[in-house]
């Protein structure tokens, strides 16, 4: 349970207090304004504030007074043409702010997006929770034998207990001379700008982070991927839910032109041709590494 | 008047529908949302969306999970504390976007502001509307004498009515050739792209200007200089007046910390120091070139 | 012929220099450096500098301490997967400064992507060159009739005339009377940061461009595709051409991966395997919009 | 010792082979082309490439067809002309590669300086080496009882010796545990990308970092203050040093107008106009709070 009831309390304040505004809204999103959904073992993800709705991307796009179309419908085919041929920038009138709490491994691989707002929990001036992400059973996964960068199945029995073993008992361990170090009863104590380098990167932190939906959607697509980190692509396939009651029409034609869609190279589409035209195309005739010949058959094969 | 009659409506339709929101709000910037501040002679600023306020500024500071502090006086002294010391992704959490029309060559010096998202009225699509920017009498101001990227006062007589003639007449044929060019009436037609060549950078043009706060003040501190262009300077000085409504503490540290504050360099240090120890200071025993010497003098003197 | 004697000479002392250093450095692009490739009728671009080679990719890539991989085929092999996985930040490591002239008009679509460094010629500070882009007889395209954003078949007789003729005098007549403004004999003269306004879009300005190799690549791929405005293609085309003999591996991977590639939609991936298994795929059966159908037979048919 | 000696060589190599080039060089910088130089007990800063000179700031301003100015001596002044006044698009078109070691916890401050471009070693895909920061005795700081946010005097005696067995001891089991989970002798494996998980934030990561000198100059304003964490200080003026052999003018400028400068507040200035005037102004009459009177003070007092 990733919230202390003073947290709870100060998030039901937020929901408890209504306000009139002329700005564009969205219900589906106010649903979900402040609430902490659960990522991991002590991580959530919650919208702190929203920018924009489907017809803010149509009202920039088309550089109007008022609101987008005239019509839901003429909305959403200008959406999935504007997604199509990638123009970026009425998307990126949307804004996103999210309050998420995740390990420091995780904020490491996250930070590298660089197009966005962010204000991390400073352990240079405050102390850190005692919360460390520990795998579940099923997610403690071995080394890839065929990815360098991948995992493969789930270690099982003797190995699974005595990693687990090793990340809860290192945890505890530093953590508590973390705490033992920045302690001022009896000693000065250490700079916790110091202390906090004693700290696993499975340690929790957190951030106020802020974005636009142009850069969200690259991240997401990127993050949301089979070939993410499972513990980054959690936080990704999270923050996709909100993104589909936010903007609908956005989020499925980011569903069908980027998520679910494939960039063929030149030889790929030279084969494609030859295919439908009938040819027998082969490892041996197609003209691309075996490799890319194996990612082609995982596409149409 | 910048605004036909069915820009008004669909402003007023906006400004009619009130909506429910958790999110936080500023009866200040609701009251000005949507309408259009004149800015020159057809230009405008109008704000489209804003996200959040003073609050979140320091709710994002605190990574906290409810508003900011506790007390405003609290807030006030957290946001003033932020800006004296250079912290700028607190301030990178609130959100402006703009719909502002404006002639081409402000235009061209507002893009170079690049962490910003912009939408512009396509002219490959769209035809502009006729509509140039003319000096008042007043702002037709001569080339400076002593500063190469600046101006003197203004131009009169003979010499003023010549140029206002050429601006306008030139502006008006221009107009009249892209107009027949391309027309469609008796002949193909021009493409749009290529006719909008000829026209001059004093043509109005509008875009959507969405922005941080951070990178708004930095933009401000720029613009809304007494060295930067006469043209541009207007915009950033009506731009002020929402801000001020929207984040008042925020701005209120800005004009302080940045717009009305002075750096000296290390030279200009020294000689401060002698200067209050009592020690007679000198152009020629400053340590400064002439030019920064006048500078300091211009500050201190 | 764009350059001046003066101007040829500058060059010319430039190139007649040689420098030892112990940076990457390639062969092909030293013989580019500083010459200036015509592009339109007085426009051109030309190398400044450039940082890094393929082998730069590499050895960020791998974080290595000398240089990329030990054989020139393994560099190459792992240039092409980093392309083909949209690895981005290797290709960030090389860095290419560009002298490019060109019209403003073009200049105001280039702007528009913003991870580069900009210093144009200051219109505020200097005076602009009477230099005009005026269209070749067959790049006077007319208005699309099937597409809003682009150019049809090419004007001919009177009205091809008449538009060269506008064109033409009123560039004239606007740098004749630019001139007159600006001038200090027997007035005062209007401040040049006011009298550019009478330029039309097609006078020619400079600036300094340096970007790196990964925003280059999305800069090429979106101004060399058929669909970017001719006046712009022709830039992208000529940079196509000086990127080629930088990073000869990068740019064929480019070629294969981004230019010649092809997104397919979720609904065009079905349609695809649907055809492949020998079932008849039609406008009806298909899932598509009548658009994206014609998009998808333009690819596959 | 952070170097094996295959790395040595591999520098040696490098160092060892000239080659031609037409472009800009500066000789102080080819000396050091390469080099590691040693920062806390295993990091280093080396240059990898760069791109530019002080003469290159200058063309850039001027955008010339060849070199910068005529005379050295106005290449300085313009280049501090253009740092007093805030210009700074020519300083971007200077260009440095580095390739640095450093600790985690370091890594996570450095990386919040987003215009840059990064390649960080991949502890998902690698072996990260046995190799922790360790700090000095000197180093080893208490809290500061004045500012949450630093350090105040050394730890000593048996609290110093507690704090340094600590961090020593459980940075080794943690990297024994880490070595062991992802062995596959006997075992399954665990996933690089997780066990990564218990290395605390005091193990060292490298990458390379490439950044233009204006976004450089500003990093170096910012950790080579006496406020930035000691850890990431030394980085900071390893670097400065690298700065001043490669870009003299710029650098010089640098110091005086950015590292010994002073930003004073519309208060502190109005402050000063009084002193200078004979007016004895006092903590009382200043207008100014506490804080910011103390650090008034600490400027002119």
């Amino acid at each position: 349970m990733p919230l202390s009831s003073d947290q709870q309390a100060e998030i039901d304040a937020l929901r408890s207090e209504t306000r009139q505004t002329l700005r564009a809204t969205v219900p589906g999103m106010e649903a979900h304004l402040y609430k902490a959904y659960p990522v991991l073992d002590h991580g959530f993800v919650r919208v702190v504030d929203y920018m924009g709705d489907d017809a803010a991307i149509c009202q920039a796009a088309r550089v109007s007074y008022g609101k987008g179309t005239k019509s839901v419908q003429n909305d959403e085919g200008l959406i999935r043409y504007l997604m199509r041929h990638w123009h970026s920038t009425p998307f990126e009138m949307c804004e996103l702010k999210l309050h998420v709490k995740l390990p420091v491994f995780v904020a490491r691989q996250w930070i590298r997006h660089r197009t966005a707002n962010v204000n991390e929990y400073s352990a240079r001036y405050s102390i850190l929770d005692r919360e460390f992400y520990i795998p579940a059973p099923e997610n403690l996964a071995a080394q890839s034998v065929v990815n360098n960068q991948g995992r493969g199945q789930a270690l099982t029995g003797e190995e699974a207990a005595r990693v687990l073993e090793y990340l809860k008992a290192d945890s505890t361990r530093a953590y508590d001379h973390y705490a033992e170090m920045i302690s001022d009863e009896g000693q000065q104590g250490l700079a916790r700008e110091l202390a906090r380098m004693n700290l696993p990167a499975n340690v929790y932190t957190q951030w106020y982070w802020k974005v636009d939906l142009h850069n969200l959607l690259h991240f997401l697509r990127l993050r949301a991927d089979t070939h993410a980190q499972y513990e980054i692509r959690v936080y990704a396939e999270e923050i996709c839910k909100l993104v589909a009651d936010w903007v609908p029409f956005a989020y499925k034609a980011f569903e069908d032109y980027r998520l679910g869609a494939v960039t063929m190279s030149a030889q790929m589409v030279d084969c494609l041709r030859r295919m439908i035209a009938g040819e027998e195309v082969t490892e041996e005739n197609c003209g691309m590494s075996k490799r890319e010949w194996r990612e082609f058959m995982g596409v149409v094969g």
